[in-house]
């Protein structure tokens, strides 16, 4: 080891892979196959994402103290594929330690080099808000560890350490040469630029290098969109890894901070920059992995002829190709011929055959027994007709073993606009976290671009008619959104206000909007908290989707 | 003041409230009106359970700063109440406080005292496990802390931090006279002698009194039972108020750590100590505040003739009385007369008529229909009748504003063995933490007892062919549970196994059961998450109940 010790610079790989959760063995194949290519190729080092090894986040998986054991043991046979090679390696995971005679857990990075494991990093700071619950499972490290590595000196952050500036203050105290931050840091809309802001304070402020390596890949309501990169001691970012697509990329870097990009493997796929862009790829992503990690490959949606199942469907076909797609149109006499005409259109563009099954006789059938015992209000008849859709729907789902989407949008789904064990029903929902008038921008965004993750290689897919047209829910003769709610692009607003801005009633009023109005929307929002519990998951995109991190009781008297 | 400086004993209320989350006004006006009660008699005191202004928990609107605001300015109003009156107000609340010039969220106790708030004690251990958050809101103290009162030192302890037995530690250092502990502790099976446990160690320890104050009432999944109490200075019981109601007395302790009692509101009532009771109350008063803090008053329920819906009709009928009940048969071709008759028989036993819908018609219309177009697989056909009856429900639940109950036990949870969208529809379900052998303890349990927090004064209501025939779903002819699960006896012993007692697949088999068994039940179970995720709510009784205290991804390859 005298070479290691005189090392004037060091070969890095960054590995951006997508990890599965719970699933030990297949995350420790991915990490020893891009082991073996970084000791083939002379690297000292390869680096992962946070919890490589059980993928993240676990849960309450890691409550099991068997579980964390099978990890500890996959971490020795990792260990062991090291022995007389030059490359070592470093990735995230659970580890328990004892702690005044306690045994805890510790979110920890592993460096594992020649055979041993050499050192284990503690996180120190633990998020506990949003979509994160780790002081549920962890306890935190009192301090930042570096790490001293073939000559170098190396601070290593996991995650939220990079978030926390009391740790920028801190390191400011310390003498080191460079910094690897492991992340398993999911996508929202702006995280990217957030990423690079906090990175950039880091190594303007220290004037050194920094190495961020994140996971890709969908997991639950959650996208990893991977976007890791590597700034050089001034800031700028001397590597810009691909989002929402495995990559890897080797650099060195040397004692005078100075950095080579070395090889990287999806330079022409390159990083997606529009916001728009990347909102689609993560639902894309998000729906594709939700499907494949539960080992289905079909998937079934109803088409009504409106936009939110036509971008549902398009999203499918982008994520699982035409053949795993099925589109069902279930009209009742309520349903306009045109609706359908759009929805055959739409499916045609798509690739994929339209079946036609009618539900009138079924509807009739359901009114004239209940109406032999039961008086049935006219909205318990509008949400029959969609219940009657979602029954047809999971008797196919059941019968192919394929999923079914659920395609209801932010909007509906903050209004309560949408039925329970009706349209609601489904095991994903791509585009739960899009409002409304977000639905339209994505869209046309698609009908003008393709997607770069998918291998559907047409455009203009959804019917300009389908766009143009007032939406409507089609349960009764006539219906339009705008008959019982405001028009979306006020409403989304207000939506906006009272949910990601968590403003008051009066506040958002005094954003311009009619007092009468933004009470309505306030009460639709509180009182349909009931079905947001019972509703499948979606992607997450905004800041404060609906699913792990928006959490409100049902019981409650505070509206807003 | 002078006088109180040297007074040699205090006079204290214990206010044991139903608080509703979120209902400031409404909550406001109940520690008002206990105050002035306490106030004409002359108490020094009056002490209530931790976040009583808002209730507890309120999740995601204690992120909300215009909801805390609004929480401080009835603490405000509350203050004024007190102006020139004898009596004080100990109670919880959120309060922002400044640290490191950050604002941060504190959970609270307020002592206020003839107009003015004159103590803020915080919380210094906050627990992020089972089903609580609190790190996702609050920043803990530092330290505990007393204050002095009328000549007295008094320890303050906010729920955790009783069991955190670091803090028990650290009292053993101070001087002080008495404890209070305000506490929002749920009710779970074994809770009680666990508290019981905790704060005998503590007066014995440090051979104080120590007077727990805790809320009772229903709030979603969560059941408070009260069960307050006071220990004397060597831990002997010297108060216990009843559990699963409202109740108050009051007390005097004097500086030799003297308790008397003054009086006891319940104490008729009492305490209900046997276990299978307490579970039975939880259960009807977890259903009861559900419907009623959510402003409905009728439940209607599906009757299949079997345990579970009969046993959950009793339970509705002692929640809310016959007369909010409304009970249906929804039978196929497939259900026996016999259980028909069971149902009719035990709605009899209500007092509520049984109104039969036969929906075979519509199953046979759904089929003929599907099967022009596919092939609908025998398990599609048994859930596509459980589906039918879902929507028959919900058309009446929607039509006479009326919340459907849905009735699957612990055991059917946690297999999967319930159809999403079917028999899983409804607003709540409370027996959802209860495995299919509890079912029968309860049942046999109501059958020999009255429910004492119930106005139904019958026995004998669950027919005892109901209890004694085989479980079956009906769904086709001649099923029985036993088809496709094992004997209820020991599944139960195996989820409890893997669910509770959190134990691997290998742990479990050597506990003696079938390999193949364990395997494939631990399989169910996993394969189901998705359901559950989907699933309404039910009151929490066991230590792991599947709503807010077990979270697991769907998306995951640890098959336990």
């Amino acid at each position: 080891m005298s070479k290691n010790l005189e090392k004037k610079s060091l070969k890095i790989q960054l590995a951006q892979i997508n990890f599965v959760v719970g699933d030990i063995q297949g995350n420790f194949e991915k990490i020893i196959k891009e082991y073996e290519v970084a000791n083939l190729q002379n690297c000292d080092l390869v680096v992962f994402s946070e919890m490589a090894i059980c993928g993240y986040p676990c849960e309450d998986l890691w409550l099991k103290e068997h579980f964390i054991k099978k990890c500890q043991e996959k971490i020795l046979e990792i260990a062991t594929k090291t022995k007389d090679k030059n490359c070592a390696i470093l990735f995230g995971a659970p580890i328990y330690e004892t702690e005044k005679n306690k045994k805890v857990l510790r979110n920890s990075a592993i460096l594992i080099e020649n055979g041993e494991v050499k050192n284990v990093i503690n996180k120190k700071t633990l998020p506990s808000y949003g979509v994160f619950d780790e002081n549920r499972y962890f306890r935190p490290s009192a301090y930042i560890s570096n790490i001293e590595f073939r000559n170098f000196d190396v601070v290593i952050l996991i995650c939220e350490d990079l978030w926390d500036e009391r740790n920028l203050f801190l390191l400011g105290e310390q003498v080191f040469d460079f910094i690897i931050s492991i992340n398993a840091s999911p996508f929202e809309k702006n995280k990217n630029q957030q990423r690079s802001i906090i990175a950039q304070k880091y190594s303007q402020t220290l004037k050194k290098p920094l190495i961020y390596v994140n996971q890709i890949g969908g997991q639950d309501s959650l996208v990893f969109d991977g976007a890791s990169f590597v700034l050089d001691n001034q800031g700028s970012t001397a590597l810009q890894m691909a989002n929402f697509i495995e990559d890897s990329a080797q650099i060195s870097i040397d004692k005078k901070s100075k950095i080579e990009i070395i090889s990287h493997h999806q330079k022409t796929f390159g990083f997606v920059d529009d916001n728009i862009e990347k909102n689609y790829q993560a639902s894309v992503l998000g729906l594709r992995d939700y499907v494949r990690k539960n080992n289905f490959h079909k998937i079934i949606l109803g088409m009504s002829g409106g936009i939110d199942s036509a971008l549902v469907a398009t999203i499918a076909v982008d994520a699982l190709g035409s053949e795993n797609v099925e589109l069902y149109a279930l009209p009742t006499k309520f349903n306009a011929q045109s609706s359908l005409d759009d929805a055959k259109l739409c499916a045609k563009n798509l690739q994929v055959a339209l079946k036609i099954i009618e539900i009138e006789e079924i509807f009739q059938t359901n009114l004239k027994i209940l109406k032999t015992h039961e008086t049935i209000s006219s909205l318990a008849q509008e949400n029959l007709q969609s219940r009657i859709r979602g029954n047809i729907l999971m008797a196919i789902s059941n019968s192919k073993n394929a999923l079914l989407m659920s395609t209801g949008n932010k909007s509906e789904m903050a209004c309560g606009y949408a039925t329970l064990y009706g349209d609601m029903n489904g095991a994903f929902n791509p585009i739960k976290d899009f409002y409304k008038t977000e639905i339209y921008q994505l869209a046309n965004f698609r009908n003008q671009n393709l997607c770069k993750i998918s291998d559907f290689k047409n455009i203009n897919l959804i019917p300009q008619n389908i766009i143009d047209k007032a939406p409507s829910a089609e349960l009764r003769f006539d219906q339009k959104d705008s008959d019982s709610l405001p028009d979306y692009n006020e409403l989304d607003k207000i939506l906006y206000a009272l949910i990601e801005e968590q403003k008051s009633i009066d506040e958002t009023i005094n954003l311009g909007f009619e007092a009468e109005v933004v009470k309505k929307v306030a009460k639709l929002v509180s009182v349909s908290e009931y079905k947001r519990k019972q509703a499948v998951l979606g992607v997450k995109i905004s800041q404060l989707s609906f699913d792990k991190d928006r959490r409100y009781p049902i019981t409650n008297k505070f509206i807003f």
